[in-house]
C-alpha cells in the first residue's frame, strides 16, 4: 500500500497554520502566515498545499481544518462547513469546506478551533481510556472542546462553554464584564480583553500578586468546578494566552478544592488536581495537530 | 430461543419499586414498598424476585438497578456497587449489588437513581438519533443524568450537576442556600427543602404568582442555560417533585432564551423551546423502566 499523506489546517482570526504530514510524528512541512480576506486566505491555503503536493510528489489523501467561527456542523444543513454570522469583516458565511474541497479536489473534514485543539491533546494522552475529555482555552475568547468516549462532541450546535453564567461578587469586582450578549458571563469576567479592560493595561504587566489573578482564578475555578459537577471529566486542559501566565495553576487549583469543598471524594480531585487539571501537553501545536487527526481519523 | 425475563429495581431513599418484564412493553409484574434497613430492603427484593420467578415458573437473565447514592460505580475500585457515604442512617458502605448478585445468582447491572431516568426517558424517544441528552431532576435533591451519542456519561465518578453555581442576586433573595457543602449552589437555592426552608411552608401551597416561582424558574434557567452552553443538548427532560408545577415550564422558557440573549442562533432555542426543554414522557416510571433498560441492553 502507497503511503498517504494528510494536510491540516488551523484558521485563526489573525494567522493561519498550515501543514502536510505522513502521521503525527512525521510532519513533512509547516507554514504559518496571516489571514486576510477570504479570497486571498483561501487562495493561500490552495497555493501551499498545491505547492507542498508537486515538490514533494504526493497527493494528499484528506485535509483537517480547525477553524475560527461561529461554524455551521450540521450535515443536513445547507450550509454546512460555512463560516456563519462571525463579527469578522468580511468573514460572514464563507464556504470554507466547500470552497477549499472544490479547489484542492480533496476530502475536507472541518470542525471548530477549540474542538481540533481538544482532539490533537486528546490524541496526544498516553491513556486514552477515559470517558469525560475536555480542552478550554482562555484568551481573546473563552471556549471549550469535549471529547466523549474518543469522540468530539458536537450537540445541537457546538457548545460554547465561554459563556456558562458563574457567581459574581460585585463588591469584591465592580468591573460589569465585557460579553456583548451576557455582559459577565465567564468569558465577560475572565477573557483576555475582559482582563485589559478592567485593569486599564495589557494583562501580561500585571504582577503575579496583583489582584487580578486571584479574581481570574476564582473566575476560572467556578468555570471548572461547574464542569466537574456537570460531566465528571477525567482530564481538563486549561490552554490559550491567559493561562500562558504559569502561576495561575496553583491558585486555581485551591480554589477549585475550596469551592468543591470535599463534596467530591476522589484522589484525582483530592491529592492530584495537578493531573486532573493540565497545560497543554502540545503547547501551541494543538489545533494543527487536532486538524491533522481530524484527516487521519476520517480518511481511515 | 426461550423468551427472556428481566428484573428492575429502582432503590430510592423512601420507596423501592421493583418490577419483572419480558421487555419495555410486556410488563410481567410490579410492585412498590417502603426503603427500610439495608438488609430488611435487600431481602425484600430478593424475595420479591424469587417470588415471581417461581409463581410465573420463568427466571431472570439479569435485573437493573437504579440506586439512591452516592454509589462507586469504578468496575475496577473494591467496593464497586456499593452505595459509599450516604448520610442515610445504616446505609453506608451497603454492598447492594453484590449482596443482590449472591442472593439471587443472576447478574445485577447498577447505576445511578438519576442515571436510570435519563436512560429510561432516552430509551423512550421516538428518535434517539442524538448526540447529547440530559436528564435533570428537582426535588428532594437535584441531579443530572447525561447520555452522550447514546451510552450514560460517568466520567470520573458521576455527575452530580446540583452542586453547580450560578448567580445568585443576595438583594432579591436573601436566603443563603441549604447546600450543607456549598450553601448557594442550584441544589442549595432550588430544591424542595430549599423552597420549604426560604418561604417557611410546603412550596405545594405557594401560589402560581407567588415570587417564590419567579426565583424557582430563574434559578432552574441559569442551570439549563449553563447546561446549553456546556454540552449542547438536544433535549433536556426535566422531572422531579418540584417540577410538577407545570406552570413552571413556560417561566423557565422564557427565563433561558432572557439569558442566552439569542447569542445562540438555532431553531430549536429560539422557535421550538418547549420541544428542547419538556417533561418527563415516563412520569415517575422513568426510573424503573430505565433499570429494566439497563438490565435488557447489558444481556444483550
Amino acid at each position: 500500500m502507497a503511503d498517504k499523506y494528510f494536510g491540516a489546517v488551523e484558521l485563526g482570526g489573525t494567522k493561519t497554520f498550515v501543514m502536510v504530514a505522513k502521521n503525527r510524528k512525521e510532519i513533512i512541512d509547516r507554514k504559518i502566515f496571516p489571514t486576510s480576506s477570504p479570497k486571498q486566505t483561501i487562495l493561500d491555503i490552495t497555493r501551499y498545499f498545491q505547492g507542498v503536493s508537486s515538490t514533494k510528489g504526493i497527493s494528499l489523501a484528506g485535509i483537517g481544518v480547525g477553524s475560527f467561527g461561529p461554524l455551521d456542523l450540521d450535515t443536513k444543513s445547507p450550509t454546512f462547513g460555512f463560516i456563519t454570522s462571525t463579527p469578522k469583516y468580511a468573514w460572514p458565511f464563507t464556504d470554507l469546506k466547500g470552497e477549499l474541497q472544490s479547489e484542492l479536489q480533496t476530502p475536507i473534514f472541518i470542525d471548530t478551533d477549540v474542538n481540533a485543539s481538544a482532539y490533537g491533546e486528546y490524541n496526544s494522552l498516553v491513556d486514552k481510556n477515559i470517558e469525560s475529555f475536555v480542552y478550554i482555552t482562555i484568551g481573546t475568547g473563552i471556549g471549550g472542546g469535549f471529547i466523549i468516549n474518543g469522540k468530539i462532541l458536537h450537540g445541537l450546535l457546538h457548545p460554547e462553554f465561554g459563556h456558562i453564567r458563574i457567581p459574581h461578587n460585585l463588591r469584591k469586582d465592580p468591573f460589569p464584564g465585557s460579553c456583548p450578549y451576557h455582559q459577565d458571563c465567564f468569558e465577560g469576567l475572565a477573557s483576555g480583553p475582559a482582563l485589559e479592560k478592567r485593569w486599564h493595561t495589557d494583562p501580561k504587566n500585571l504582577p503575579e500578586d496583583h489582584m487580578a489573578w486571584e479574581l481570574e482564578s476564582e473566575y476560572i475555578a467556578y468555570a471548572l468546578s461547574n464542569l466537574i459537577v456537570t460531566i465528571s471529566p477525567e482530564k481538563i486542559i486549561l490552554g490559550g494566552g491567559v493561562v500562558h501566565q504559569k502561576h495561575l495553576f496553583p491558585k486555581i487549583y485551591t480554589k477549585v478544592q475550596q469551592i468543591l469543598n470535599k463534596y467530591i471524594k476522589c484522589v484525582l480531585l483530592e491529592d492530584q488536581i495537578h493531573a486532573l487539571i493540565t497545560p497543554p501537553i502540545l503547547g501551541d501545536d494543538s489545533g494543527i495537530m487536532g486538524a491533522l487527526e481530524l484527516a487521519i481519523d476520517n480518511i481511515r
